[in-house]
């Protein structure tokens, strides 16, 4: 057991107040860190305004640099990093291996993007009141980023934010889920070793009083915050003059053409459905199939899903364990005792054993129900059928939520009518919702967030522009 | 006299509550037009609501023959829309002309911007997971707009929100200033003639119930607000989950170095300060001169301002005219008294007749002092000296706003550190801040506003991007 | 009868050697004009080079004024336009005036694209060798141009070039065909009543001396290439150190494939086909058709194509009319016996009267015969049948051309292989490989062409950039 | 000693003719290679055009990785890779260590460019014939490519071709100079352990002959020259139909303002003039400097070359060594000869001992001596004084070259004008026109080069567009 100390405005430390943290299969203890209130919060602040200047002037090849050896500082570790990992978050290791890997890729296209920060040469002599005159725009770091992570993705969420704000030159404090706060924590180690300048980066498991700062402090400049809906739209309420941009959840769709390959279709949506047992924003939650393959899919998918191996997180042929606490589990079983109770129909699991939830499949289900209506953000996922191509969007559009989508087709004007009606930030074709890769663009629209990230997209939300307009003939 | 209908929902209409709208010169009568109430803002939001679609697949080139019909309505009737609006803001004609000329530049701007949206083609194989796929980011309309505008330009910058909006496929709902509702609904009459589907576009000035839903209605998907910061941040602040941007204003400064062309730096100033009485968002109202060439430019700017001619607003000849209305004017007058109460000399100008101020020059100013700290938006300057640059950029930056700012200089180093230091949206070099051509990004940063205007840069604002995901192998 | 002078470097002068130009359709005389000689291209190389610097300084407010006058003044003469280039071109009124309505067009966008010329800003300081550096790329007009245009579109095709060089500021020295040079002339009337620098347009029919010179006079800095594969070619060698850009044939093809509309298909193919003979560098030549629905095409091919109405271009219900003369037709007639002689079968028309050829369908073709392996240039389509897609492709591929082909399908796997594998410079969904839309890129690759046309694509081409490397803290 | 294989079609062999390689200041030999004939270009090309299609589907994630991987293997021999070209180039150390890290950066440089290939997204629906469509345009490999690199950079020039002909998916053979094979050859053994597929890159010294085919063969559909001016415009009109990129020489210039700090000026300059003995396409040549600062320069200009000490190139403190052959110090002593003969004054140098030739300074020099007119490649500067700014643009401007050009200023308006009225590739503001950094666009205008370099640029030369028109509502 090791004992993680936080790191704040540029160094390691202690508090009083320690954080336990607990293995979700057998509550088994991880590490220990120690939760920040508003002494180590108001020195991480001050430390990230000292080097503002000095983190915006900072050469593209120096942040280069430092980004590179950060990305190679994890893949050392690679193993170590995805043992804590599925320790604390009680995450598969192979998907903790992933996530491990996908977090050293962030670092690597942060550090590109870090040298192509944008930049405009605009003409200014459209009218007789701009002849002789040209103007650049040159992007500036916001300032201060307040950084929000969730429990599921412990490292590569947090990295989403923290990656992009140093390419950009912005200092960030990050407050991490309290459940998960040791894998972050352990990248500080590897940070803290670069030529970033200390204080650009700090990272805090906070006490509320503290978390309620990062939203409502001035100081701040921009809020980044990814977790729940309910919670997310608060913040933006309460966040004063700063930007805010919030990826939050859904109850992300999937389309089943009869076109569609089915056998692909079916292994990609038990992956989507039960990866980290459903702990996912753009996990499948909902799945509408088209009457001429609906039998056949589900015959498949069930008989997939069937063949998922339950087990502890850190061992390697484990598909699927506990959820990250009971309470979570026992809300998904009222869920679906819910539907249950209103006409859906169990084909598949249903069970909560402690924090463990069975990969469940529901049908006959409706709209009102909590686990269409909500993100269920467990291993349960609805199968229904439809006739009509239209019938399936409007399904999918059912919803407050609009994250991702996955079409499975072969038909153009499937494909075509998927990306002008789907209400979502993004449509994956013959894939699941749950695909990310990590450059795209990524976000979602209605309840579901608030603008983007995807590196590139996170650095320019992190960035203000300044034009010059200069002579050209002076 | 003409009564002016309001424009609600595609069509015209009248209500109880009659407006009255006065020449701020002489209180004569310009015209009269109603003020919408909850009713009018409903039927409005409803049909809006139902040509929602229709403006979104509205191909480009009958967004592009809408918007270039509009910009020719507007020319064809130049001369009648610059006289309702010199009449009804007190807008010496000359500025008056200039800036209907501006509205037509918008239309024209927004039909090209219309054809060029935003698109993205991206790779996705930069890991194993995107094998075999690639990304189309399209932008969709964000969905209906509230824009507000304010008094000083009535018709530009209630254009630089309906030209986006219609380029975008957004319907929008725009809330003139009470006091110069009556060009904005002139434009409206030839938006009518056009084939843009009823309800697009509705106009209407509103009572204080129905302006406080624009900002709360979560109907509106997103808030566009140009006007005081105090008013604007208070609805970002009430805007609930809506997109929000702001065009606040500020107190723009202006540096004169040495090896500055005195005599270009000092007539510029003169216009940027006074025109329109200072009613402009980027005024000059901070002069800073280099000591060496500080009483050149003082006696020259003396000298000049004196020449302005005092006159009605529809009279060609007249540069300077009545502020808007004497409650303003007598709140100039207050700053001017305290400033000089608190030591600030004035060396031309000071005095007060009704609504009209005379345009005045102030030395001896401190930071304190409200014609300094605050935004003015009246016809008075204050010019003090430097001795090194740095000093003069601290000068700049010492103030809650950051809107523009415009440096006379032909020195390179002197160029690259005010891109580089000055806090602001843009930086004018060898001209005043005051300069703002229509396609170039405008918008402050600090107090002075939230987002960026600009045609392309508020249609960019205006749409959400929605990414398809395909494969190419398939 | 008009005569038209021609225009020389600025100015409109007749030549001792007179050109007739008749009517294809009943060789009436359509107008006079004149041969330009060396002292004529003398002159106007002379007088480009003088006004090379005003052009290149000419604020682009000014530049869309110039191109949105001549757009106007084409449209203010629409079918005056229509009725020389008909008469001249044999070209049926419909189509004329289609190519007129495209030439407006090319004004309009090239007014635009005046304005969005290209412009970089980059970071330098990537290395330390780059410190404090920053880079401007601005794109400098790269000099005299030599414009030479095809008999095919008479107006559009030159306009392609004479837009771009405006809105690029080039002076252009455009030589048209023989057959047709009276509508491009008429449109030197309306550029020579706008402010454009006399001598930045010359329009001259040549002899062949002249002609040559274009090619090898290294005072050109490019020559833009419209005609013949042969011709083309042969000039890039000739053509020193300047820049060659070849808008060259082929022998367009079509996949229909069984998934696809084909009563759409087949109209668009007929149009695609016949319209003006198959005059056209990008008309439907070689047709393959999924074995599955081949009859159905077929029949409905041959049906539509036995309605298309012969008669006199000037009138309005004419589809079809003579060849540009009765030479091509005859080249026409003898391909065409050429391939039935090596087994080909012709399945509707195939005669010829003077210089008409009646619209002809062809089955049982192979590759070495002409009508397949060359440019027919004429009204004459073959048809033949595939069982497996990539068979379609590999026939589309046997061809030393690779302009643009066209593919009816409604399955993503065959848009996705199509554009991944047909070897053409564009591949056209669910229409005939005969759409061009006058902003889009436009050219081939193989033996078909030499860089992309499409006015923003061609003013790239006419542009040289220009690092400016500066520091930013000096 | 080392004997090194070519690299043919991806395997390594020898040939019958040995091609022994001298260290130009000492004669020893560095090492042993060989000559290629007709029969192993031969072998090189259809190996190249095995592979061909598998290059242009190779996963963009594979590119970066084989890039980067390059790039590791470089950096882990540097010192090797360094001693190696400082022998063979006569190179002296500190510089070819400069050289090594600039391969390196250039692949990976190319490996992040390589995810980043152009690729546009773009509206259709311009008129009505564009409804309903949408456009994407993928670049496609150009195919076959044949490199030619010459002595003076014989490591990063030829990687300035191979690095994006890899990011780009095209085969290249690349022809090093004679003098200088060793070094590229090193990197070929690097190339070859990357999972590079066999034949995308063969490494080939050669005969006249197999080096005449690289031109001519129409299997090339492309040909990259870094060469002599003269050769290279030779080549060009010999390609036929492939496309021909050209990086010449020039006589670079630079303008010292008396704005200017001229102690960086004079060091930069001195570097610039004499680094590798002045054997660089970009060395400093023609000098104009502000009478005002004119000896104040020319004192601490002859000052500093003064001290330039000179010996053998493996040193590691040797700034200057021999030229590459006793011929080219011969032809330099030449032209020194004839500029004295007609009236110029040596101020420092100019004398010859074998291969070395002195660093030379010269003044009162006319543009016909041949010292200025034509590339001297050798270490001799030329100074002049002016009065006017626009003098000294004139005198930059005289010149039948424009690859890139210096000027050392503080005044806005002159460097305007520098960018504005220099006729070259690149301005660079206070550094010398030698300064290269390798992501810039880089090439010259007027007889100085043909296309553009730089990774992304060259990529983009190595790209060509393939337009896909498809529906959106099919």
């Amino acid at each position: 057991m090791e004992v993680h100390q936080i790191y704040v405005g540029g160094g390691f430390c202690k508090t009083d107040s320690v954080l336990k943290v607990l293995n979700p299969f057998d509550q088994s203890l991880v590490g220990e860190t120690f939760i920040a209130g508003k002494p180590e919060l108001e020195l991480s602040i001050e430390n990230a305004l000292k080097v503002k200047n000095v983190l915006r002037d900072l050469p593209l090849f120096k942040r280069y640099l430092i980004l590179m050896e950060i990305a190679d500082g994890i893949k050392n570790k690679r193993n170590h990093f995805a043992n804590i990992l599925a320790c604390e978050a009680g995450k598969p290791l192979k998907y903790a291996l992933g996530e491990v890997d996908r977090a050293i890729q962030v670092f690597i296209i942060a550090a590109e993007e870090s040298k192509r920060l944008p930049k405009e040469y605009l003409s200014i002599d459209w009218t007789p009141a701009g002849e002789n005159k040209e103007g650049l725009v040159k992007y500036f770091p916001i300032g201060l980023i307040a950084g929000i992570a969730p429990f599921n993705f412990p490292l590569n969420l947090a990295v989403h934010k923290i990656a992009p704000a140093i390419a950009s030159g912005n200092p960030i404090i990050l407050k991490p889920a309290r459940s998960t706060p040791l894998t972050i924590l352990e990248l500080a180690k590897i940070i803290d070793q670069t030529e970033l300048p200390k204080g650009a980066v700090s990272i805090l498991p906070m006490d509320r009083e503290a978390g309620n700062q990062l939203v409502t402090d001035e100081r701040f400049n921009m809020l980044s915050f990814t977790g729940s809906p309910a919670v997310g739209w608060k913040m933006k309420q309460d966040a004063g003059k700063k930007k805010v941009t919030l990826e939050l959840g859904g109850n992300a769709g999937v389309i089943v053409s009869d076109s569609a390959n089915i056998e692909m279709a079916a292994k990609k949506c038990v992956t989507g459905g039960y990866a980290y047992s459903g702990q996912v924003c753009i996990h499948v939650q909902r799945i509408i199939v088209h009457e001429n393959v609906y039998v056949q899919f589900l015959d498949r998918f069930i008989e997939l899903t069937k063949n998922l191996k339950f087990g502890p997180p850190a061992d390697e042929n484990t598909d699927i364990s506990s959820m990250i606490d009971e309470e979570n589990a026992i809300r998904v079983e009222e869920w679906v005792t819910e539907a249950v109770a209103n006409g859906a129909k169990i084909l598949l699991g249903g069970k909560r054993t402690g924090a463990f939830f069975e990969p469940t499949i529901i049908t006959k289900t409706n709209r009102e129900m909590k686990v269409c209506a909500l993100e269920i953000f467990g291993p349960v996922v609805t199968i229904e059928k439809f006739s009509e191509f239209d019938e399936a969007i409007r399904f999918i559009n059912d919803s407050e939520f609009g994250l991702q989508a996955g079409v499975f087709t072969n038909i153009i004007s499937e494909m075509n009518h998927a990306h002008n009606e789907l209400e979502v930030g993004g449509v994956i074709i013959n894939d699941v919702p749950t695909l990310r890769v990590d450059h795209m663009p990524y976000g979602g629209i209605k309840n579901s967030g608030f603008g983007r990230e995807g590196i590139k997209y996170a650095i320019q939300e992190m960035l203000e522009p300044r034009l010059l307009v200069k002579n050209t003939d002076y």
